[in-house]
C-alpha cells in the first residue's frame, strides 16, 4: 500500500509532518510504503535531519502551497502545483491509496468530493469526528459540518457508514446507532429528526437503538450518534472547548484531556471511494503519525469496499 | 403584585416548594403576595412545620395533581382541578400576575401557549436557558427545545426577546447578539442559518455581533445566543451533563459547579403576555426561591411591555 501525504499542511509544517513520518516508521510494524508531497529539497533535507530511513518513501515534488485562508475552489484551481492538487491527483490516478493533509481544509473536502468518486450509491459524503466518553470508551459522531442541511436518507446513510467505520477502525461489535434527538420517544423532534427516525427503525444493516439527547453524548448510550451537520459542528467544536477550558482552568483530569483532538489524528471524509483523511490545522508530530495509522488502517480493512456492501439495500 | 406558585409540582414537593416559599420569604426585601396553589390541608400543615408568615400568602386549594409522565393536552383537559390548571386559570383572569411550577413540563408549555396570550406580534412564544461562562459571567442561549423547527423571522424576534430580558433580568447593558452558526463569515450555515443572518444585521432593536461557533458557546463572546431549538435543546441537555460528570469525576471547580442548573431556578416562557416560569422537576428550595424572585422581578420591570415596545418593528 500506498500512503500521500501532504508534507507543507498544517501550522507546523513541514516540520512536525516528516516527524510524524518518523514516528509512524519507527512505530509501524506493519509494511507501508509513503508518498511525501511538497518542496523536495525542504522534505529531504529534513528526513535526513531526523535520519527518517528512507527506503519506503517517495518524495513527489509540489512548489506551490495552498494557504490555510484561500479560498478553496479557486486555489485547487489555480495552483495546480500544489502539494494538496498533486495529492488528490496521486490518489485519483491510482497511483497512491489515500491521501493525508492537515492544510486548507476547505481545499480537502472540495479535493475529495470533485477528484475522487463517491463510493455507488453514497447520497453525500460526509465527515465524523470521535467522541470520548466519560466511562473511557470512544465512540462517534457524524455528520459535523460537511452538510449543514441534511435529508432524511442522508442520515440513515451516514448511520451505515458511522457503523462499519466504528466496526472496522474503533473494533466495536454490532455497535449501537442512535439518533441525536430533542426527547427519548419516537415521533419527538423536528421534522427531519421525525422522518430519520422510522428509515434507521427499518434499516437492516445497523442495531439502532433509538433516541438519545444532549446529556447522552458523553455518555456510553450509543456509540455513533447520527445528526446533521449544524447540529454536529456545534456538538464537536463545544466539546473541543472543553480542552481549552481544563487546561487554563487547571483541571489536570483525564477524563478532559481527552478532549484535545490531537490525539485522534484526523478526520476521514466517509463515503468517497478512497480514504481521504483530513487534519487539523495545529496538528503536530503526534496527530500526523496517527493520521497516516488511520490511513493504513482503513486500508488494510478494505473499509471503502465494506461500506459499499452495507450500503446496498 | 401576586406571584402563584404551584406547590404540588416538582420531584420534591411539597416540603421543598414550602421551603422555597419559607426562604423566599425571609430572604426578601420588597414586598409580594405569594398565591400557593395545591393541597390545602398539606400547605397549611407545612407553612405551620416550617414557620412561615402567613400575612402575605393566600392557599388555593386544589384536589388533583398532574404526574409528570401524564400526556400533557389530555391532562389538563381532564384535571381542571389540578394545581396547574388552576394556576393557569388563576393567572388568566387576572388574580395572579405570575405562575410559576416545576410539575408537568409540557403541560406548563402548553398551558402557556393556549390559556395565556402570546405578546402582540409575536409569532411564537420561545425558553431560553442561562449559560455560565467560563469568566464567571453568565448568557443566555434561545430556543432551547420549544420550537425544534425555525423561521428565520422566529429567530429574529428571539433575538429581541433575548436582548430585553439580558437587559432588564440579567443586567447587562447593550448586550451583545449572536447567531450560533457553523462558521464565522456571514453566510456560512445551514439555510435558515443563512437567511437568519441579514434579518439580525438590519434589526434595529439589537446589537448584532455576527456568527458565533459551538467553541464560543462557554466563552464570553456574546451574551445572547440565538438558534433554533433543536441545537439549542442538545447544547442545553449537553452543558446540564457537565455537572454530573464533575461530579461523578470530583472535579470539585468552580467553574464546573456552575453547570448545576438548580443554581438559576427554572425556565420563563419568553412572548407569553404574563410570567410563566417552568422549573426543573428536580427542583430544591433554593430553586423555588429564585423562581419566586425571578418573577418578582419579571413583574417589577415590566419585562412583557417592554418586549413588546422592542418588538414593534
Amino acid at each position: 500500500m500506498n500512503i500521500g501525504l501532504d508534507i507543507m499542511g498544517g501550522d507546523y509544517a513541514p516540520i512536525e509532518t516528516v516527524k510524524g513520518v518518523s514516528q509512524f516508521l519507527s512505530e509501524q510494524t506493519h509494511s507501508a510504503h509513503l508518498t511525501l508531497i511538497g518542496d523536495e529539497q525542504q522534505i529531504k533535507e529534513l528526513l535526513q535531519q531526523y535520519e527518517v530511513p528512507i527506503n519506503n518513501i517517495t518524495v513527489v515534488h509540489a512548489d506551490q502551497v495552498i494557504d490555510m485562508h484561500e479560498s478553496p475552489t479557486k486555489a485547487l484551481k489555480e495552483k495546480q502545483r500544489s502539494s494538496i492538487s498533486i495529492g488528490f491527483h496521486l490518489l485519483a490516478s491510482g497511483k497512491t491509496d489515500a491521501f493525508i493533509s492537515a492544510g486548507n481544509t476547505g481545499a480537502m473536502l472540495v479535493g475529495a468530493l470533485f477528484s475522487i468518486k463517491a463510493i455507488e450509491g453514497v447520497l453525500r459524503p460526509t465527515i465524523s469526528s470521535v467522541i470520548p466518553k466519560e466511562n473511557g470508551k470512544t465512540g462517534l459522531i457524524l455528520d459535523v459540518g460537511l452538510n449543514a442541511d441534511c435529508k432524511p436518507e442522508q442520515l440513515n446513510q451516514f448511520a451505515v457508514m458511522g457503523s462499519v467505520y466504528v466496526q472496522q477502525i474503533l473494533g466495536i461489535e454490532n455497535p449501537r446507532v442512535a439518533l441525536l434527538n430533542v426527547g427519548e420517544e419516537e415521533g419527538k423532534g423536528n421534522i427531519l429528526a421525525q422522518a430519520t427516525y422510522p428509515l434507521l427503525k427499518d434499516n437492516k444493516h445497523i442495531h439502532f437503538i433509538g433516541n438519545i439527547e444532549g446529556r447522552d453524548v458523553l455518555l456510553d448510550r450509543a456509540d455513533v450518534i447520527v445528526c446533521e451537520g449544524f447540529t454536529g459542528n456545534v456538538i464537536l467544536k463545544l466539546a473541543e472547548s472543553l480542552y481549552g477550558i481544563s487546561e487554563r482552568q487547571n483541571l489536570e483530569h483525564a477524563y478532559f484531556e481527552r478532549f484535545n483532538f490531537e490525539n485522534y489524528g484526523g478526520t476521514p471524509v466517509l463515503g468517497v471511494a478512497k480514504p481521504v483523511i483530513i487534519g487539523h490545522g495545529i496538528s503536530h508530530a503526534k496527530a500526523f503519525k496517527n493520521m497516516i495509522m488511520l490511513a493504513h488502517k482503513m486500508i488494510e480493512k478494505e473499509l471503502m469496499s465494506k461500506m459499499k456492501m452495507e450500503l446496498e439495500p
